[in-house]
């Protein structure tokens, strides 16, 4: 692992300094710092220089985005639709997860994203297969990239018998967190599904992750039995639950109270921010103190034509959903792909500090959130103290 | 002019073929033209052939697009603080209309818009000035863009003395589209607004684009006023509302009756599609006939730090908005940036068939879909036969 002078570089777009890497992590930062001998030197030019971003949910396995075709989606309009299409094509392509996967892990990077959190498909169908696949993207990432995977039943654990004893294979052979799905909507037994689900977090010492599309009362109901089964188990600051659309359309009284348990259990949220339904706002849940955090969801895969590797393009979506027009409001949807992911995911030693593993982004911007609405080409990626990527292409 | 034949160019994806442009306008389409004599050819290498895309609703006199400083936005939370941070910022700075029409425009064309509706500022403080500025953007663009301009009374009409006939000025000197803006919510006398504004209209000869941002049953009272002047005065096809946010909350009976009375009196939507409120989503319209077409709005001004002069994205960001995944509807975000954008503001003459005007966009996609969604730098842009653009640049 080489060591590491940048000089020059705005952080977060404040008074110019420098920056040194040893062993990884950020040495000193400093207006002026002497380069140690034989540490290589890097010229920021006054560019602005941000913590690696984090992308707090995504499918790695599913995505389209190495193939030479296109996938025109005629995928109907309920979610079930798009779980049974999905299951259809992969099975009939033969769809490569192992390629898929590593092919978005490296476009990630190549734009700054140095931390991912990926749900990774497990069923009656593909058994494991997909997770045996991430597993081996993740080592070959491993040096210049931390990437969690998420053992999700995305075609539902009840009406598929085996998929409970295939997500606990999964997670004996590496997968860091047990995933969940719509309780009540897609599962139609919450207590059993949940108590696979937690039954599962309690046998292996993981976290959960849980998807939770379910709207309104429904949403609040699940989530309810989820905190209810945190608390019971001691897993405070050990659960996220993706999406909640169900905090977007409650009441903002039965809102606040369920954010005033999650806050206090350390449950936190992953949103994408979707701009055609209610969402959780990042304004109500950062007031709760409930971390929230940022995720693509799929990228181009048989859910949609959507997402990008791009996490600053993310926090734009998030910035626009939440109509954060003020800097200061531009900077906390920045914040949902940095700092808040970090925290919400369970990556250690994030940010632009002495002792944090040295993740670096440099781009020309004025300012952060100049960063965030632009989206300028990625100058310099380091990962890890090594130098991944330039002008966005990886380096070899 | 100089006359072109593309080869091998593939229109909105479909099968490839050649286009021959003659007199600025496309003389024909078809596979294995034969280049008449002293005819340029460009060779499209199977890229996707795109009609040029139209921004219908953006203020190209506000942006800072073209400043060496990022403005920091501090501005509060109200309508009210918008307008009137901007009308300070503007006196304080001497903000040049022209220099920022004109780099906007620029880079709307680099990126394969070739027709622009503009609204702009006319109020009491800065009297015709804006529109002045954007008349001489749009007498220097001529030649490769076509400009629409709004007389926009932005800090309102009603309670300044002398807007009206400084509206008035501007149509007479050479505005094409007579501005309105929130007849109740801003203006507080909602005929006497539309009176001027449909008087204005009267004595010019000119058509009508409302700004309406009031939310339900207000706005909805608003647009009724406005349709029934449309009427009165005959003014079908001439009336353009945009935003129209209240079609986005009010109940689907009252806003289907709403969207009836639009689609016969041919008054159109312009619609950026906002993530982060109720909007008129394109469905519903489309299903009755109204034309509802894209813009950004104002792009880095000191109303917001978005937007972006790539209608490509703006399109994008309409299809996330109605939750647009399968590849027809994709389509249709597609076609609120260029046919319907036309439509909608009077462009005439576009589109991709013989007769049309030539202007056209080269891009590296297998799909429209893929178009969007990834939003590819445009390898050529030619704007009524002319070479515009290559490589996302102007040429000279
Ligand atoms: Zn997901
Ligand atoms: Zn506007």
């Amino acid at each position: 692992m080489t060591d590491l002078l940048l000089r020059d570089v705005r952080p977060l777009g404040g008074a110019p300094l420098d920056v040194l890497v040893q062993g990884g992590r950020i040495a000193a930062l400093a207006p002026g710092l002497a380069a140690p001998p034989g540490v290589a030197v890097e010229d920021g030019r006054g560019m602005l220089l941000l913590p690696g971003f984090v992308e707090g949910h995504t499918h790695l396995d599913k995505t389209t985005f190495h193939l030479p075709d296109w996938l025109v989606n005629e995928v109907g309009p309920r979610i079930e639709d798009k779980i049974d299409t999905e299951r259809e094509w992969r099975a009939r392509t033969g769809h490569d997860a192992g390629a898929a996967s590593l092919a978005m892990a490296k476009a990630f990077l190549a734009a700054g994203t140095t931390r991912i959190r990926s749900h990774v498909d497990v069923d009656t169908a593909a058994g494991t297969r997909h997770v045996e696949r991430v597993l081996e993207t993740r080592a070959t990432m491993a040096p210049v990239q931390e990437i969690q995977i998420v053992a999700f039943p995305q075609s539902g654990m009840l009406a598929r018998q085996g998929t409970d004893r295939l997500l606990d294979a999964a997670l004996a052979m590496g997968a860091d967190i047990v995933g969940g799905l719509d309780p009540c909507a897609i599962e139609r037994d919450p207590v059993r599904h949940l108590d696979i689900v937690f039954g599962l977090a309690q046998k292996h010492g993981k976290p959960v992750d849980i998807h939770l599309h379910e709207p309104g009362s429904m949403g609040a109901f699940s989530l309810d039995l989820i905190l209810e089964r945190t608390r019971a188990l001691g897993m405070e600051g050990k659960v996220v639950v993706s999406h909640a659309f169900c905090l977007g359309d409650l009441a903002e009284r039965e809102r606040d109270a369920l954010l005033a348990r999650m806050a206090a259990l350390g449950v936190a949220i992953a949103t994408t921010a979707p701009a055609s339904r209610p969402v959780p706002l990042v304004g109500p849940c950062r007031a709760a103190g409930v971390t929230i955090f940022g995720g693509n969801d799929g990228i181009r895969d048989t859910w949609t034509p959507y997402g990008s590797p791009d996490m600053l393009e993310r926090a734009m979506l998030i910035g626009l959903r939440n109509n954060f027009r003020r800097d200061d409001e531009v900077a906390l949807a920045f914040e949902c792909v940095a700092g808040a992911g970090a925290r919400g995911c369970g990556f250690g030693d994030h940010g632009l500090a002495p002792g944090a593993r040295a993740d670096l982004v440099l781009v020309e911007a004025r300012s952060l959130a100049e960063a965030v609405v632009a989206r300028p080409v990625r100058r310099l990626v380091v990962s890890a103290g090594r130098v991944a990527a330039r002008d966005g292409a990886l380096v070899a």
